[in-house]
């Protein structure tokens, strides 16, 4: 690969969804993300490049980790971290959610981290209030800080993700997880497949750019990477969806399934398991296999690396060294 | 006016009450007040005068926007912010908000916000503690920096607010921010008018001072501001009080009624908005009209400037050019 | 005494339980409390010994009070509080609580603070996790740091405990304060009382080395602390148990019974209190006799000195003067 001389500064001061992202993007975050997960890891003392900032937590549905995660990458770089918890007669009317948005920017607030129901509510915290905003999980739409995550460890262990084989299994559906995943994977070139219970997979995965399996067995041949989607159990009622322990049996990750896998497969689950249903308890312990864990560790790297890309405070914003193609990507975007 | 040559240090180490001020308190807390607000638009970085101090909040009522208000005002200043969110419990049993407040004070907090449902609270664990204590909310009795960001609003338009007329709609019986503004104009001499239905008018309102209209038309000749006081749904269940329909045909504001007040009349609201209620949507939405945002953000930068003159961390906290007069009211209230 | 002249390090990373403990360990803690707790009141500035380091709050119970000491000792200190509010969801599965635990190791937190309706929950946390842990209350089993600032407080104002008789009073049963309180002063040798209902009273308690009192006026002779214990009324409701008017009449502190005890006998509760029941109303507010907000504010003092020497933050971490007896002990224990 040619490497071209110019810079490049991080374009976005929101991270919405992964499909704003380019594969440029993606390198910068990966990279701050790196300096971060290593002076973590080494116990570095962290530069306070978020001093006098005031990152506000707008999380209408309840996530203890990703709030935590987001309030420690915070915190750590120096920024003040005020948890606005919505009013509950605030949120149940559809119209205040602007004067709330607007509320929060004339508090002059440096950044939101927004969570909601509803897919396009950070996009429109963020359009309504010209404040740099963080989707935190926006409904079924997307969860671009976990996708990020996700690859970052995968890149972080393999050095790239292009042309590895990843099985995303469970409840693609309704998965903001799956969804932002596919279409990071999808951009950084890997070759990514589905695997669920037909009623849980969307109509239209083979438009996606995905390979999609009803058979388990299958869909691990030859896989570099699995990741378990969590079971939203309060979906898991109908008819048409299976009870725990058929999902077990017919999903469930084992050792033994995972001898169709590549030798050294990973496996990956956003958190919270249920043990014995998407992974067995076995597995889910298994710290050759399982990165479970350094997920959540990438999660603050990462989350620490978007936070100063997107208000303009990483040091040296700019990447001198690029690979053509991925410039040529950009100007398609622009 | 003449000028004195002798300084004046902000005597009071509380806020709890509007009356407990002086015009020359009210312009040391707007003087400081603007600077913040200028900073804040400016992006300038603050100066952490409140660092080392411990700033607890106790908001017996729960109040979203308030608390985050305050809370970024200390944060920004370097103080820590610790949310005590009183136990269920506790708060039933009136005689234990004495041990409360002693605990707090045991732990050597250095300033309290309390929002109560009982009148006098604040002032209360001001007196049991001896630590400097912001009232942020006392039952149906004052909310004294809500009336001062408001008046700050409008002197930050205005230049001053004496001589203006101010009509304040809505249910007033229940209302500190009514009470307190109706306080505060007072205090700075401006022509404060009331409306609203019969039922929810104080029955006194000509002992305060006040003009009374029970016809909203008529009381918004020649207004300089209108602040729409905010219906509270639960106490609009009764008999005598009117349903939001009727309370926006008879006083709601609107693009029209507004003909008859003052060209370029201000609209005020304490927020959150019922949208149609009070305040129609096109006129809620009209930024030459609304100072509704303008009103947050000023909440902010008074409330910086309350929690430094409180605690003597003002910088330079003192007046040297004052008004005969008002050195006056200082000698009668001491 | 003699002295002796090598150094001695605090050699735990965790406060899990008294048990754990020798008397230089108790040393070191109240010399650096005594150092927070007179900087506190003579409001000197803070050193900022925690500055960097990430302390996380995982109170599966919920407790106002040792949230917020726990809070307000670690921000003055300059260390960042991260209140984890742990999901319902996760705390009904026992299971998940490993998952929790690596969690927020993984997210690379410094200290963790726990409190768990299970007996060695903060002691499962440390080791499943690595991470310095405090024991914020386990079930009925220990609160040490309540155990320590309650000794604190006596400790500052006799000078030492040893020797001194001091009465327990209540539902010692279920009672982890008293647990871990029996177990501090026997280890300062203090000669420990019990009395209570005898339903509440340990069947074994004589091999406590405690002595156990049915009778209060016959406990009280010649004591010179009493420690009064919350009634905790959900477990008030049994056949067994007295009822508040009971429990005061026969078990309630008032000055008439305080006529046996020592002259200048101190009374304590850890707050907060059951006026009328566990003391009366008039000696409650009897500041001559009772020192529970003096234990509020040893509270914070004894918190601060623990995170600093479990994260090994303490200035000069080491004790050159010991007594030669606290050696062997230690040697005992090693």
């Amino acid at each position: 690969m040619e490497r071209t001389g110019f810079t490049y500064d991080f374009p976005r001061d929101s991270l919405l969804s992964v499909g704003d992202l380019n594969p440029l993007d993606v390198q910068m975050i990966f990279e701050r993300a790196r300096h971060h997960f290593d002076a973590a890891r080494h116990n570095e003392e962290n530069t306070r490049t978020l001093a006098g900032l005031t990152q506000i937590h707008l999380f209408f549905e309840n996530s203890t980790r990703t709030q935590a995660s987001f309030e420690i990458a915070a915190r750590r770089l120096g920024a003040d971290v005020v948890n606005f918890i919505p009013g509950n007669a605030s949120i149940s009317k559809g119209e205040s959610l602007n004067d709330t948005a607007l509320t929060l920017a004339a508090m002059r607030s440096d950044i939101l981290v927004v969570r909601h129901r509803a897919a396009g509510a950070a996009a429109h915290f963020a359009r309504v209030t010209g404040v740099p905003t963080i989707n935190a999980g926006d409904g079924a739409h997307e969860h671009p800080t976990q996708a990020l995550l996700d690859a970052f460890t995968l890149a972080r262990r393999w050095g790239g993700i292009g042309g590895k084989r990843i099985l995303i299994v469970g409840d693609i559906l309704h998965s903001r997880v799956a969804r932002s995943n596919i279409s990071l994977l999808n951009l950084l070139h890997a070759d990514v497949r589905l695997c669920g219970p037909a009623t849980l997979l969307p109509a239209d995965a083979d438009r996606w750019g995905v390979s999609v399996f009803h058979d388990i067995d299958e869909a691990l041949e030859g896989c570099d990477a699995v990741m378990a989607l969590r079971i939203q159990k309060e979906r898991m009622t109908g008819k048409l969806t299976p009870s725990d322990r058929e999902f077990a049996t017919l999903w469930g990750l084992t050792h033994q399934r995972l001898e169709r896998a590549a030798q050294d497969c990973l496996i990956m689950h956003p958190g919270p398991i249920n043990r014995g249903v998407e992974i067995d308890e076995a597995l889910a312990d298994d710290l050759d296999r399982t990165v479970i864990l350094e997920q959540v560790e990438s999660g603050v790297a990462v989350r620490s690396a978007i936070l100063e890309l997107v208000t303009g405070r990483a040091p040296n914003q700019s990447i001198a060294d690029m690979r053509t193609h991925d410039v040529d990507d950009r100007r398609d975007e622009a």
